[in-house]
């Protein structure tokens, strides 16, 4: 995913609908050495939810341990990526949500 | 919380700010026998993730199971309540976005 390496499994809990800034909302597995490639965010806010597992997340350029109970948010214009660092599943709720459009 | 019963824990994770649509994303833990009474959401939507216990949510009047991994979603001008059914804590995830103010 987002030119990562590995294997991930995406459950869709919530889908884009007119007029709602959620854009999606997803449970995705990243199995043992799978990554989330570096990307960046335009025009809307990403968080990720640490729901089991042992990861690093890199907010905006700086790295963090990611483990059950960690939110990270990527902000408009911030980059973001992921890792699974244990030998476990990392199991994480993301949610996409679109910037307020107008002024 | 929202006119229910019992005690809760709030766990802020994220605030508003300016430009954003995410207005709160929070941690709430429920104790047995606690309640988050029925509210309307106007011009935002609002969704749970359960993390752990048990409990029943109701979804613009229709009662749904709430355990891990169910997430419940409440559109803009629909209700929500949510209570612990169970002799543990319910814990959820909850995020509350406003809907995109323009057309």
């Amino acid at each position: 995913m987002r030119g990562g390496q590995g294997i991930l499994f995406q459950q869709i809990l919530v889908e884009d609908r007119p007029g709602s800034s959620i854009r999606a909302v997803v449970v995705n597995r990243l199995l043992p050495g799978c990554t989330v490639g570096l990307h960046t965010h335009h025009g809307e806010e990403d968080f990720y939810y640490c729901l089991s597992g042992e990861g690093v997340v890199v907010d905006n350029g700086t790295e963090h341990p990611f483990t059950p109970g960690t939110l990270q948010i990527t902000r408009d214009g911030e980059s973001q990526a992921v890792r699974n660092t244990g030998a476990q599943d990392l199991v994480l709720l993301a949610a996409l949500v679109t910037v307020q459009k107008c002024a």
